[in-house]
């Protein structure tokens, strides 16, 4: 089947803006093979043309927004960031017809609402998954995989910098300075954090999502947030003592037709499915009347994750115009049936001193041992075992070593293999 | 902005079809309000018209399929299961040029490929969000959410009974078939289990997500197939005293080009992101190339999950064809501050002996405590303080306290108050 050319008109190439490039250029075929769509950015607003850019072809940048948005795309990509010039950027190219994908959780979280519904109103697009939690298609479920339920309560981890900071804090048992700081070596803080530990940027992102879930405009007035600035490594300890882990979870519930919202510290019980996403990752859990309870949890930034967010708007834009046409790739057919991995093996023996015979027979076929146990019944209902936990090996020579165990005696028929790891 | 009608053809008034009039009828107005589509179910076919239906106006079921598929619907949803006639019925609705929607795993398991093709070849849409794991929208999270990345692997928790066997073997140490039994009365297996406790069903669904993942046919053959019933009592334990559990894990993986797939039980960390997947839920990691690893988990069956799915794609399919058209509903402004909580408090104090004065102040406002603990600084440069757990108390009551505790000379303003829970 013929695939449709798009062309893009993109306002930015900083970090996500050159992950969109990068993505472009290296998963092009995946991309038109999955959605019949064949991409081509033509024309990039840059601030400084002199600036060493890989994989972009110098020819296309521009200082001047004009060459991009009145270039003949079919969509503008804003990812300049900011609210001035990139409110302008994407009135100027609605009221020009384009559709528009933007990253810009600033912006939509003051505007985002009436920029809905100027596209709206123009029978345009406006996407915006890239704006919160990066790569986890968390707009997408709300606007369109969970589009028949009610939405009861919605709650996640929305801000990376600060779920890195916590859980320094408390694995490592650093207090609040130090995990900053590493936090800035490693690159997911600011040189100035107060947008992320002052809870402002979870409170932006948590704006965005209640508006869809609850498909109400959310005066930011209404938000009660707190950062993780006063948590000390005190608190993370005495809150371990008491069986919790602080998090810092920005919640939206819906109860007596009233929304609560807020972004804020919190103690979690440590099973709680919040409180096991570690490090700068994002999770979002949503109640729904049809579908329950349900989590989403991924890389909340980064270049590549919020690139393959844009680029994801990108194609159920051009999707939605043109229709969905995936050109189909190859047959799988042969199975490759080997592997390396460590397995758990247990025989069926009349005598568990068998464990010498069998151990034997698996290093003779490389199959190394990390732990073997005789196991003698406990019940007459039970069986007499041999249970052996393997190094690294090929399944090949671990069913090797069971064809050799029958001649020793031993049911191979018996015995269980299971892989270690998924 | 004004609505779209949408006529339903609906093939099979089980379970899931049960379950999608019901949803209709309840989220009617939502859905009308997140996509501006009006959605009207015209025809029903049934096998039994005198069996009783709640919700279901008689006036709208048939015995006869030609009445729904020449009903002049716009889209076609096949429930009847099976493998025929569900297949003639959607072969006959994409020869007639109507949308499908399914949930019919088995069958796409079989013909999904030809049968997109021929979707493809008439620019219609097949949509089979509800076949695989219920109402997690991981169809359309590779479909569309993913669709810029090169997916390297994808493991998941496909076979919510399964799962739900071994929860039980594990946690409440009892053997295979006591948990079977449990499973059967609770609903979630059965009478005959064996598509679910011998991976079948888990690899039907490998493959219809693998060949979306991997854009690729795959062949049923390629995959190796193991169930859960040789898992016993005493391999849980094993597992156990390693620092592992049993899962039922379906898995594809690429490398080399070579898709590797497999439906197995395996031995899984305790703190991998699957091994706490408990229940009859299920979920799906994926590692991608540009979004890294990300996880999705929730229910994965169920009548009204299962129509949440359905309805995704009928409004998927709707908003593809007309555009996407939401109207807003009210706006959110006043913040609901009070809410109900356990609270965590703590306060800085120049003698932790405090804690008697604090605790009575709470009491007095009705703050109950549960916990509370007078804390001498370990170090110069470190507080002394008092640490109280509330019990669930208002935020209203708590502030109140705090107010009064200024006045028995303690500094509210150094005092760190978070909620415990979300």
């Amino acid at each position: 089947m013929a695939t449709r050319k798009l062309k893009i008109g993109l306002l930015g190439c900083g970090n996500v803006g050159g992950g969109l490039v990068e993505l472009v250029n290296k998963n092009d075929a995946v991309i038109r093979q999955r959605s019949g769509v064949e991409l081509s950015i033509t024309k990039i607003l840059v601030r400084d043309l002199t600036k060493e850019r890989s994989g972009v072809n110098p020819a296309l940048l521009t200082t001047q927004p004009e060459k991009v948005l009145k270039n003949g795309c079919d969509m503008v990509v804003e990812l300049v960031g900011g609210i001035e010039p990139a409110r302008s950027f994407i009135q100027e190219s609605l009221a020009g017809g384009k559709h528009v994908v933007t990253a810009n959780k600033a912006l939509l979280a003051i505007d985002g609402f009436s920029l809905m519904k100027t596209a709206e109103a123009k029978k345009l697009r406006l996407g915006f998954e890239a704006s919160v939690c990066g790569g986890i298609p968390i707009i997408r479920a709300l606007r369109s995989g969970l589009v028949g339920n009610r939405i009861q309560s919605l709650s996640g981890i929305l801000n990376g910098t600060s779920n890195y900071i916590l859980t320094r804090m408390t694995e490592d048992r650093v207090g609040f300075d130090a995990a900053l700081h590493e936090a800035q070596a490693k690159g997911f803080a600011e040189a100035d954090p107060t947008l992320d530990v002052d809870g402002h940027d979870a409170a932006q992102k948590l704006k965005i999502l209640a508006e869809l879930a609850f498909n109400a405009e959310v005066s930011q007035d209404a938000i009660q947030v707190e950062g993780i600035r006063s948590i000390t490594a005190d608190d993370v300890q005495a809150a371990d003592e008491l069986g919790y882990v602080i998090k810092h979870v920005a919640t939206a519930e819906l109860a007596d037709d009233t929304i609560s919202l807020r972004a804020a510290s919190v103690l979690l019980p440590q099973s709680h499915q919040l409180a096991v996403v570690r490090d700068e990752n994002n999770a979002v859990l949503l109640r729904g009347d049809a579908v329950g309870e349900m989590l989403f949890c991924g890389k909340g930034a980064g270049p590549l994750p919020s690139a393959s967010a844009v680029l994801s708007d990108i194609v159920d834009i051009a999707c939605h115009k043109g229709g969905f046409h995936p050109v189909h790739g190859a047959t799988v057919g042969a199975a490759r049936r080997d592997y390396e991995s460590r397995h758990y093996l247990r025989f069926a023996v009349d005598d568990p001193s068998a464990i010498g015979t069998i151990t034997s027979v698996l290093e003779r076929n490389r199959v190394g041992v990390a732990r073997a146990a005789a196991v003698w019944a406990k019940t007459a209902s039970s069986q007499n075992q041999v249970r052996v936990l393997t190094h690294a090996g090929s399944r090949k020579a671990v069913d090797g070593a069971l064809a050799e165990v029958v001649v020793a005696g031993i049911d191979p028929g018996k015995a269980l293999v299971l892989r270690v790891g998924e």
